[in-house]
C-alpha cells in the first residue's frame, strides 16, 4: 500500500483536483491521501490558509470577520459548484468555518492551530466528497480518529511515540482514506499543528505507521533538480537519491522536504518518491536508503546564504584541555545553535546561521570569549554562504575535490574554508554570499554539463 | 643584543667547542649563550645527559656508581684536556657530578631533575672557563642567579612570570654571561627542569627577558627544510617562516623546535634564526612575526603519523543543541585532547592523537557516547596522518587547494578529510598513514619541483 500526499498546489482549483482525482484512481494501491488545504489558483490568489491567519486576528481583535468567513466559504463552494459535488458537504464546511469564531479566545493556546487546521481539514471532507461521487470508495478521516496523537506544543507539535500502533489500524479499514495533514490532536482532543511543512510530516508519520510500501510526495515540480533552476538553466532532474544525500542537499538551501518530514519515513525505511501532480507520467525522484543507480559522482549542488563565522585565534590552542569545549559551552549558555566548527592548529571558526544572531547575541558571545578564554583574535565575518557538492559515490571517487577546487578557482571563486569530512557524502565549500552564483555555476558545469 | 643557543651535538666534543667560540666572537652583539649538555661525538656515543640517567637510576637502586661518576667526569675532562682548559673547573665539575650521590632520595621530588641538569650546568661551567681563556669576556651564571626561577613541577617546570624582570637586569653585566639551559630554580631553591627541549626554552626565556634583538638557536642543520629530507631527497631550504607558520609545521612533524621555545620569544615579538654550528655562513632559517620574503605560496609540507578519527554520525545531529559540545564533554571528562573536529551535516569526526587513548580509554568513549548521545554510528578510524601545507601567502592565491588536491589525486592518494579554515595558514589533509610518503612526495612536487 502507498501513502500519498498532494501539496497546496495541486488541490487549489477543480482542474487541479480532477488531476489528483485520475492520480489515486490509476493506482488501486494509492489507500491513504494526505492532503494539504487550497493553495494559489495563480500568482495573485490567496491560500486559504492565509485567509484563515487573517480570519484569526480579525476575530482576537473583536473585529467583523463575516467578509473573511464568506470569502473561505466561497473557495470550497467554488470547488464543489465546479466539480458537481452535491450540497451536503458544504453545509458541514462552512459550518466549521462560521463555527471558529465561536471558539474561547482567553487562555485557549491551541486557538491559532485550531484556525489554521480548518484549511486543511475541510479540504480532506471536501475530497473525500468529491472521489466517493467519482468512483473512489473514500472516506475522511479526522487525524484524532486516524491515530495521529501529538504533544501539546502549539505550531510545533511531535508526535507521540504510542501513536505509530494505532495509526497501523488503518490498514484495516477498506476505503481509500483521506487524511487532512499539518495536524494532530493532543491527548486532551486539542488541536495542534505540526510545524512548517506539516503536511508532509502527516504524510510521512502515516507511511511509517502503515508500513507503507512507498510514500509519494505530489508537489509542482518534476523531482528534485541537481542545482537551483533560478541560478542554473534546465538543470538535470535528479533520479534517486539516498536520505542522506537528500539531508544534505535540503540542509543547504534544496526546500523541497522538511527534516521533520523526512525523519518518521526514514526511521521507518520507507522510500520516497517526489512526483509532479501536473505531469504524473515523470518518474520523478525517488528517495532511497540505499541508492541503485549510480554513475556521476555528484548527484546535487545546494548553496544557502545567512552564515556567519565566528574566528578564533590564539597561540597554543590546541595544548588547552577543555578549549573547544568552552567556547561550545558559550554558545549553548546564549542558546545558539551553531552549524560546523573548522579548526586549524591554533585557530578554529564557528559558523552559525545568521538567523540565530543579533546584535545583542554578537556583543554576548564576543564578551563572554573574551572573558574567559583570552583570545588573540576574534571576530565576526559576515555574508558567508554554504556550498554543499553532495555523492553517497563520491568516496568510490579519487580527484572529486581536486575537481571541485580546481572549478571553483577558474571561475575566481576563492574558497573561505572548506571541509571534507568521514562521511564522504559530501564536500563543504564556505565562500563570500556574492560569489554563490559563480561557484554554483562553475560546480555544474563540472560535473553535470561536461 | 643576543641570545645564542647551542645545542648538544654543537657542544659534543673540543672540536665543536672552537666553532662555538668562533662563532660567538665574531660577533660582539652574542651577549648571552645557552647551552645544552653535550651530545654524542659520533652515532654510537653516549650523550652525557643519558649517562646522568643510568647514574641516577643506579643511585636510587643502591648500586654502585664510580663507573658511571668516572665517565661523566672523564667527558668534560677530555674535553678539558683538548682544549687546554685550566685544572680548577674540572675539580668543581668533578665535585659537582660526584657530590650528586649525596642528595637525599626518600620525599626529594627534585632528585631526577637535579641530576639532569648537571649536564647543562658542569657544560655552562666548561665553556666559560675555555672562552675566558680565549679572548672571550666571559662568566657562568646560575640560573638562579640569571632570574629563572620556576614552578615547582618536576620534569615540566614553568617560567613564575615575575622572572622577565629580574632576567632583565643580565642586560646591566658586562661579561658575555654562559648560561646552562634546560633548568630554572623554584621558588625555595631546588633545580627543575623545562620539558623536552628544554634548552630551547631557556633560550627563548632568556631572549624574552633581555628583550633581545634575535635569538639565534644553532643546531647541526642549515635551518629547516621545505620537507622530510628523509622523504624528499635535498629539499629546498627555507630562509624565512613567520612564527604561525612554525608552529603549523611543528605541530605536524617538523621537530625543529618545541611549541614551550617558541612561545617565550613569540609574545615577545624578538625574531628567531635558527643556524648550523658546522656552517655558520648559512643564513639558516629566520622565524619572524611578519614575512618579508614572499614568492611561492607554500612553504613547507609536513606530515604526522599516530592520529586517530572518531567517528559519530546521527540523522539530525546538527538540530541537537548541545551535541557537540555533550561530545567534547566527555572527552574533557575523561581527559582526552582533541586535535581537530570536521564536521558534516549529521556526522563529525574527532581526531585524537593514538598516544592519548588506549583500549580501556577508547571503551569508556565508546560507553559513554553511546549512552549519552544514542548515535546510529560510532567507531574508530585508525592508522592516520595529518598532513600540512602551510604558508602566509595562500590566501592571496586562489587554487592552492585545487593544486593540492589535484596532485595527491594523480598520486592515487584517497583524501580522508580535509580542513581549510579562516587562518589560511595552512591546509590540513587527513591520509590512512601508508599513502603519507606518497602524498609529501606528490605535494612537494607540485609546489616546489615545478
Amino acid at each position: 500500500m502507498k501513502v500519498i500526499k498532494f501539496g497546496g498546489s495541486s488541490l487549489a482549483s477543480a482542474e487541479q483536483l480532477t488531476k489528483v482525482r485520475n492520480i489515486v484512481k490509476s493506482d488501486a494501491t494509492r489507500k491513504f491521501v494526505v492532503v494539504s488545504a487550497p493553495g494559489k489558483r495563480e500568482a495573485n490568489d490567496t491560500k486559504v490558509t492565509d485567509a484563515l491567519i487573517a480570519y484569526y486576528k480579525a476575530y482576537k481583535k473583536g473585529e467583523d470577520v463575516t467578509t473573511t468567513q464568506k470569502w473561505i466559504i466561497s473557495r470550497y463552494q467554488n470547488m464543489c459548484d465546479e466539480l458537481g459535488i452535491s450540497g451536503a458537504v458544504i453545509v458541514n464546511i462552512a459550518d466549521e468555518i462560521n463555527s471558529l469564531a465561536k471558539l474561547p479566545i482567553k487562555d485557549n493556546k491551541f486557538l491559532y492551530d485550531t484556525f489554521l487546521a480548518a484549511g486543511e481539514n475541510n479540504n480532506a471532507k471536501l475530497i473525500a466528497e468529491y472521489f466517493s461521487e467519482n468512483g473512489i470508495n473514500a472516506r475522511y478521516i479526522h487525524p484524532q480518529d486516524a491515530g495521529i496523537i501529538v504533544s501539546a506544543e502549539p505550531g510545533n507539535a511531535r508526535l507521540l511515540p504510542s501513536s505509530y500502533e494505532k495509526i497501523n489500524y488503518l490498514n484495516d479499514l477498506d476505503e481509500t482514506l483521506i487524511i487532512p495533514g499539518f495536524f494532530g490532536v493532543t491527548e486532551n482532543g486539542e488541536i495542534c499543528t505540526f510545524s512548517r511543512g506539516g503536511s508532509d510530516i502527516t504524510g510521512s508519520i502515516i507511511a511509517a505507521g502503515v508500513r507503507a510500501e512507498l510514500y509519494e510526495n505530489f508537489t509542482d515540480v518534476d523531482g528534485i533538480f541537481a542545482a537551483h533552476p533560478g541560478i542554473i538553466k534546465s538543470p538535470a532532474s535528479i533520479t534517486e537519491l539516498t536520505y542522506r544525500e537528500m539531508r544534505e542537499l535540503a540542509y543547504s538551501g534544496f526546500s523541497v522536504l522538511h527534516d521533520e518530514a523526512l525523519l518518521p519515513a526514514y526511521r521507518a525505511n520507507v522510500p520516497l518518491v517526489i512526483k509532479n501532480t501536473n505531469n504524473p507520467e515523470h518518474p520523478g525522484t525517488k528517495i532511497v536508503a540505499k541508492r541503485t543507480v549510480t554513475g556521476s559522482p555528484v548527484v546535487g549542488i545546494a548553496a544557502d546564504g545567512g552564515f556567519t563565522a565566528l574566528n578564533i585565534s590564539k597561540y597554543l590552542m590546541n595544548r588547552e584541555i577543555g578549549f573547544g569545549r568552552k567556547v561550545l559551552q558559550i554558545l549553548e549558555n546564549l542558546g545558539i545553535r551553531f552549524e560546523h566548527m573548522p579548526t586549524g592548529i591554533d585557530d578554529m571558526s564557528i559558523i552559525m546561521r545568521d538567523r540565530f544572531l543579533n546584535r545583542q547575541l554578537e556583543k554576548s558571545i564576543l564578551d563572554n570569549m573574551t572573558e574567559s578564554l583570552q583570545p588573540d583574535e576574534l571576530y565576526f565575518e559576515k555574508n558567508l554562504s554554504i556550498m554543499m557538492i553532495v555523492g553517497e559515490d563520491m568516496k568510490e571517487h579519487i580527484g572529486v575535490t581536486a575537481r571541485a577546487a580546481h572549478a571553483l578557482a577558474q571561475a575566481g571563486v576563492n574558497i573561505e574554508m572548506l571541509s571534507q569530512g568521514s562521511s564522504e557524502v559530501s564536500i563543504m565549500f564556505i565562500v563570500k554570499s556574492d560569489q554563490e552564483s559563480a561557484a554554483i555555476t562553475a560546480l555544474y558545469e563540472e560535473f553535470f554539463a561536461k
